[in-house]
């Protein structure tokens, strides 16, 4: 038996070296040679895992993570992915740590990387802030590498930032490809990544940017819809524009869910909060007014209010193609009747797609591993297999 | 030297087939058979790691720990256990984790359970809630595997319910087995499981439960004793009843702790809340009806001071078989004197017994070692002898 | 290539055999040739880390931590050694931990050690407790041992008490052997170690004394210096003179910053409560007299104040030998205009020597490793270089 012979045949096809020794930011800094490696390795960890085959390529070595907004399924999938390739997951909490007032970034990053192999950052929270911070990690230390107080570079994984999402986007795409049985068959679907209403006020806007970011690159017609005042970031919209435009889909914005729905293969019904009165928001955070982000978040709350209609219900999932898209989350959703009075989905509607969201999750943990895979094994088709010829058991006995 | 020869002969007159691939929710769930190979195996495992002999069957892969109530000694021997045999402890804290109000038990149990060989779960605050909770996760992860979510089913390990705390009176068992040499020396002693007061209220009834539910099985002399309307689960009494008549030992119920103690070879006096006023207190918190928690928890504090004579001293220690008796205490223990004004123990008696509470307590790691080893190694007689001639030093050099 | 080899042949000149076994309190318990052998082995372990060969001595166990004090420095050095060696980390969280109240040192020393080849612990608040605190659990596990409740004795790692930081220190030394070129280079240097202000209140004694209480026995001329009143351990400054004595260098106390820099090649400028002080502060928190505590703090603030000008500026390091000491400190630091209207260190001063600073901290988790590495392992010579022959990459491919 071979089994990793075709990842190995298709990672061959594909240049990738550029990944060795490489962070992973945000999708779009990325060639389309490499997220296709990026989805092989991620298939194959997940291939030796099921035959019971050891990926463990560190004997030891430690995985930080830091969390600045709370996770669970992303917590889970960083520990996963790490304890799979032998690291051992530190996290910093940083209400548990000695960071002084005004400790600058560079000395934090230095000080938890001793023998930090990958960090992971997850800080989601302000407009400019937490790609900036994970940036100024990364530099960190590989200034302290080439100084000489670190003897290697971590390889920063991005677990979520202010700008995208891109171990959930990728995970959602490896969904779509198995679902659809091949990356050549999403070209042509119809994906509508729209606006959803939820009770809560200041989601995150990685997740709709994430999307439209990675999923226009794939010959696919990239819908987005919300209603007005929840743009997200102009630049991302720009960005992809041109991808669609590149892959051979496209990229089209309306103002209705149903318009967004209608004949769609995929829907992504999510609530985000408007990108302006996010910047908002960080600009009070960083004033300490706390009065301003109360009257702030009663507005945006009255807002989201008006907009109580647009809901992913049975409905709107009639009008998709056949009525049969696939229904995505990267879940909590807010489910209507559930989790609260009325939410982003009807019951009815999560219900039957739960399976297929509790799967399109279980990809993160393998997308994560890739990511540390190929950006700490220079030859990954040759590891795979020897990895595979090795044949250590994951599970003796 | 082959350590492991008559641990894996034992085993081979055992049948524990059904233990592979299932959970440990209660000791009355497994047959006599089964509870023997868990205490071979744990004595195994001891053995093994007395002789600097690793008992690593797990390269990598979690073990997610749940702890809804505070814990050291469980806490530090679940990670022992795991530690053990290879995996890395991943705690679910609920307070750091996204986890949606409303979010299913399914949803959350999938979401930890990426790479999780085992899950181990303490919810012993409220009745009918904490085993209910056990077999929703268990149920979750099964359906998760079936759907493909999840590679592996991870084994559900019960480090405490409303109903049972098998881990630690596993290990009380253990401990007992040691000190008398041998289960068949268990045959005829008498053990008195008492009540005795504590300053403070609420303490789970999982212990006397687990105690009389699991020490019937052995041809003892079993006696419950508590003030008037400190009653245990009614059911669990049944089975004690009929278990012991089975086992040819009894099952009794007196009124004093006196009686109780008389020529007991065993003593394991300790406090605990009415199971009423527990199923009480469920229902309030439920309403989340602060003022009558309040009142309650006023009332039974109340109730307990009218028993503050229910303490094991030295009076009461002579009252049992050459005044020796085992004395045992799932710890921490109230100790008069030293933690509290008046408490279940007098500090020379706990005194006394320090080291072998100690020792009881030591069985713990084993006893949770062994039950994952025998739900995720199909052979373990096999498996141990293996173990032994692999031959890899826990500790090199 | 003998990679080793240097190592070995120094360590096999050094009489380090009662390391084995046993704990790591105090520098000044340990003799001249065992903290040579410490040096060693940190450098011996870096070297095979920096070569991609494991150190890995343990398949596994754990390493308990205990922070009662907040940290990251010395949390992820912690980490990263014992990693480095193969065992994972377990801390002991007591807010999270059922440690009643009244529990026993021995106790709860006892029920965290199950598995435990090392426990870790800061406890460096009050004056009289931190080392009394680790000297109870390592008597208890001691006992624990003997009595048959834990297979191994855990070594303990004084991570820093209320008298030394040993870890610190002894990466500190490290780093100036490093720097200066090897051991015998230290000799005749002059080192400065001074009090230096900062607007926070309360900061432990234990590098000042760990400082001195080490740098003296490498034949160097140490000088202390510090504002009236804020003197530290008496029995430390005493026993600084009779190692400074002995090694041929000098130990003196003078008045002045300035005095203490001049010509100095090592200066170590640095904030720390006046011991007297910390003993009345200890006294208060046993008393639970909070307003005692809060007019203590007011008035340290308030002599603390008196002494801004005890600033590492520009011109006082102009004063060192050649303008070009070495600039120490243990992070974080109070640095002017960045953390700190006014602190402990000018932000020019900073700047120039940060890389220093953070090689310096890198050595720290080396020291740990090495600490526990010749606690464990019987013949460190030997196991160093079966390290090298064994050849296990630490990253494979």
């Amino acid at each position: 038996m071979n089994l990793m012979e075709p990842f190995a045949a298709r990672l061959s096809t594909l240049d990738c070296a550029a990944m060795y020794g490489d962070d992973f930011f945000l999708t779009w800094d990325k060639t389309d040679d490499e997220l296709a490696a990026l989805f092989t390795v991620a298939d194959a960890l997940r291939c030796l895992r099921e035959n019971n085959i050891s990926a463990r390529v560190f004997d030891s070595g430690l995985a930080v993570s830091l969390f600045r907004d709370n996770s669970t399924r992303t917590r889970f999938s960083f520990a996963s992915a790490c304890n799979l390739l032998g690291l051992e997951v530190q996290d910093l909490d940083e209400s548990k740590s000695q960071i002084a007032h005004g400790e600058t970034v560079r000395e934090t990053a230095n000080m938890i990387s001793f023998m930090a192999d990958v960090i992971g950052i997850r800080d989601d929270m302000y407009i400019g802030k937490g790609h900036a911070y994970q940036k100024a990690v990364s530099d960190a230390v590989r200034q302290g590498h080439q100084a000489g107080i670190l003897e290697q570079v971590p390889t920063l994984v991005n677990l979520q930032c202010d700008i995208d999402h891109p171990t959930q986007c990728c995970a959602d795409l490896l969904h779509m490809i198995h679902t659809f049985g091949g990356v050549e068959n999403l070209r042509g679907k119809k994906v509508a990544m729209t606006w959803a209403y939820s009770p809560s006020y200041g989601k995150p806007l990685s997740v709709p940017q994430g999307v439209i970011g990675l999923f226009t690159r794939f010959g696919m017609d990239v819908v987005l819809a919300h209603p007005e005042g929840y743009d997200v970031f102009p630049q991302v919209e720009e960005l992809a524009a041109k991808q669609a435009a590149a892959s051979g889909g496209s990229f089209t914005k309306v103002d209705t869910m149903d318009e967004a729905f209608r004949d769609a293969d995929v829907v992504y019904p999510k609530s985000w909060a408007p990108f302006a009165a996010m910047e908002q928001r960080t600009e009070l955070y960083a004033q300490g007014d706390t009065a301003g982000i109360a009257a702030l978040e009663t507005q945006l709350l009255a807002q989201n209010a008006r907009h109580t209609d647009w809901e992913c219900d049975e409905r709107r999932m009639a009008l998709t193609r056949n009525g049969k898209a696939l229904y995505l989350h990267c879940l909590p959703a807010d489910i209507t009747g559930v989790s609260c009075q009325q939410g982003e989905v009807a019951a009815s509607v999560f219900d039957r797609y739960r399976t297929s969201l509790y799967r399109q999750v279980s990809f993160k943990p393998y997308i994560i591993a890739a990511m540390i895979f190929l950006s700490k094994i220079k030859d990954p088709a040759a590891a795979l297999q020897a990895l595979e010829q090795r044949g250590a058991a994951r599970k003796t006995f």
